[in-house]
């Protein structure tokens, strides 16, 4: 779609910029980030962190079993890697359980499917659903629909994603999963089936949370694999198809978790923070090595950095473990709301959150008086293979709803061109990680949340100042 | 390993050959071979009959649900493409069945794995084995590891496979596989789990048969994936691990299936036959497309092309649609006990069974005096990319009974880079089948089993022929 210029860019075209507001990087602080960037590329700090939690924790589904042994774990590394303030912020939720699931073509050839129900599925009844399948090849074609054609039928809707270094086709793949199933709901149908939101062909269904209307229907949901897609069209191109869907799964009442929150302090101004970090929680299917485990660890691992700096940055470095990001950003907007007063406070953010293979864009929501300080950052990271983006940049998932509040913001995207291949399926695993491109994540989280800590001037943060921002990703 | 030269080409190098014995290819069946060949590269018909296998029938576990059903599709196919004679002959074996199967690391990281069962495999107790885990990295240090090492635990063999275009480490992995759980049930091994043997990484097991002692213990066994195997290795490096299996799973009486055959009678040697084919059972994970509806779908779609001509082929064209090769060769070896009287008869045979990417070699066990006639297959292969190749060709899994008995025999070998990524996995699915490649196999077998047919003189089946021979897979 078509997007306005960023505000900052806009002030900057028509020169409404004074010499004295302008934001700098100190030389010293530049000199300082370019030996931390090198010092990351040779660090592997990052990978046995990450190592560790898929090892040691592994799966982490929100308000499951792992939920607090993952926040034990990132109290337990913070403290270690000398972050010298560690504190849990509570987050509330409504916890969801998935027990068992699976599905099968019953007539006219009776197969099993690699299915898996999306986040916030209801069950079906014991015994399953079995129902005709109506298939639709995209949201709008499901939208359009007459009742009569869906009712009491179970829907499957593919379209298939493609690879692209943006991820873009996510914007597909996504809404299918994410609005898909209460359309359909509202329709009639009796279960809600889609074509995995992923680009890869394997037999590893990508699960992903579904969004209900609030009082509205609510209806079994599922993805099947990109081959079980597949043979479930060809199938239909023979003829009416029955499908048997059982999932045990549901919600269990509410679960109180917790953001994770270690800190370097500030020597100059403590209160002011520069904030990064990751969501501590992934699907259940897989260890979240990708998403988000590696932002956890890059977060940390960048932080560490900075913290082992004889001199400590001038502002606090915060990076968070967020809770529950997953199921609807709960960690995300629990932070926002604790934390909106002190949004001023909070100069420049970013969290990891695509993966953590290269960096290759670096787009930015800021005043346009600290333009010149971002371009410093650029100087600092386009050695790493970094382009400056001209978009807008929302800080990622967890800290949108911060900079909603206000909070200047980059995005940093990753090359994801692979990501959805593995996002949340069972194949998010650490070997998926490449141990130097994630060292060029923390290179360049590293150097420009030290630039951010140093800074002379702001960023632009205040109440309600980035309201009208999109983002890139 | 160092390899003998075969006796063929020794015959030839000592100049023992005269001239009137020599095997000939007509000018004319030259001719028309080009043009089979060339009428293969455009047809579509072996990929239509993989659609149709793996869509109406699905997986083919041997005496399984889909056993009876894919010798019905089998057999209507047959009839479908025109084979003039089609029957079916007995193949009994014991049934194994695949009821259920998980496995978790317990202590001291509580994690899922994702396991798949061994080919007879007995079951685990009920509740599962529950054992500390004692690791090998190749099957060598298991054989030489002391009794009390083992006894009461659950071994681990974890040795990596790597792609390579001759498959050549599935001569590491197979064995781990098919004679590791013996050893280790001898040792008093609890149980055996083994690093799959297959070259990708993702969390799809690789399942296959494993060979047990007449009269010797048997221990449950399983094969985790290769992201699970490295976690396994992970927790490992941190001390000992404790590891849980579940399997049930087991052998309940024989079955008595069958192999289906169709044949193009010949014209004026109609009791000689060339024989091709592939096996139409598979593993349960997948739908069986690469291992082996695709060798199945070859031979078929090859038949046709030259039952299709206007003029019948000198000798016969014998499709072998083979039963249960997967458990252990009991389809070929049925075949060969079935028609070893007529070996003579089989004038030249080669199975498709390692998927179908292009076939890039051609080794031959064949009588010297019939090496002309396999150059000019050459002439008409080499334009598809086909290589000669100096070692023996036993002619594939289910005709290497039958070349034991004295049929000469062609291995036409497929690039294999990546068959091992998805073999014995739920993965072998149609979408990993190449249509392309798939028709530049037709073309490879509709070219040498017409020019056999219609050869001056035969290829040197003979009781006994070829028993010193090995062979390049
Ligand atoms: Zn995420
Ligand atoms: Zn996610
Ligand atoms: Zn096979
Ligand atoms: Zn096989």
């Amino acid at each position: 779609m078509l997007r306005a210029l960023p505000c900052a860019l806009i002030a900057l075209l028509t020169g409404s910029v004074s010499a004295a507001e302008i934001t700098t990087i100190p030389d010293a602080a530049v000199k300082q980030a370019i030996a931390l960037r090198d010092q990351a590329l040779k660090d592997g700090q990052a990978y046995a962190l990450l190592e560790s939690l898929t090892t040691e924790v592994g799966p982490r589904l929100a308000g499951g079993v792992n939920d607090e042994k993952a926040r034990n774990w990132a109290i337990a590394q913070f403290k270690q890697l000398g972050f010298d303030k560690v504190w849990s912020e509570p987050v509330t939720f409504p916890k969801w359980v998935r027990r068992s699931e699976s599905a099968s073509l019953v007539a006219p050839f009776p197969q099993p499917l690699a299915v898996t129900a999306l986040g916030y599925s209801p069950a079906t009844p014991k015994g399953g659903v079995t129902a005709p399948i109506v298939m639709f090849n995209s949201l709008d074609a499901l939208k359009a629909a007459k009742r009569d054609d869906v009712k009491g039928k179970i829907v499957f809707v593919s379209a298939r994603m493609k690879p692209h270094r943006d991820g873009h086709d996510y914007g597909i793949g996504s809404p299918i999963r994410s609005r898909g199933p209460a359309i359909a709901a509202e329709l009639g149908a009796a279960a809600y089936v889609l074509r995995s939101a992923g680009t890869d062909s394997h037999r590893l269904p990508h699960t992903g949370v579904t969004q209900w209307k609030e009082g509205g229907p609510r209806i079994p949901a599922a993805a099947v694999s990109n081959p079980d897609a597949d043979l479930i069209e060809a199938a239909l191109r023979r003829g009416s198809v029955q499908l048997k869907l059982q999932l045990d799964c549901g919600i269990e009442g509410d679960y109180t978790g917790a953001n994770v929150i270690g800190e370097i302090t500030g020597s100059e101004k403590p209160d002011e923070v520069v904030i990064m970090g990751g969501h501590l929680d992934s699907w259940d299917l897989g260890t979240g090595a990708i998403d988000d485990g590696a932002g956890v660890s890059i977060g940390m691992a960048a932080g560490a950095l900075i913290g082992h700096l004889p001199q400590a940055p001038r502002r606090s470095i915060r990076v968070v473990a967020f809770a529950n990001e997953e199921a609807g950003l709960y960690g995300g907007k629990a932070y926002a709301a604790a934390h909106k007063q002190e949004v001023s406070k909070h100069v420049l953010g970013s969290e990891s959150d695509f993966g953590s293979d290269r960096i290759w864009r670096l787009s930015a929501s800021v005043k346009p008086e600290s333009l010149p300080a971002i371009d410093k950052m650029m100087q600092v990271l386009a050695p790493l293979g970094v382009e400056r983006g001209m978009g807008a940049g929302n800080g990622g998932p967890d800290l949108s709803p911060i900079h909603a509040e206000g909070m200047a913001a980059l995005s940093l995207t990753n090359d994801g061109t692979r990501y959805f291949d593995y996002h949340h399926t069972a194949d998010d695993t650490l070997d998926k990680v490449d141990p130097e491109q994630l060292a060029q994540n923390v290179a360049v989280y590293v150097s420009w949340a030290y630039m951010a800590a140093q800074a002379d001037g702001d960023f632009g943060s205040a109440p309600g100042a980035f309201k009208q921002n999109g983002d890139d990703d």
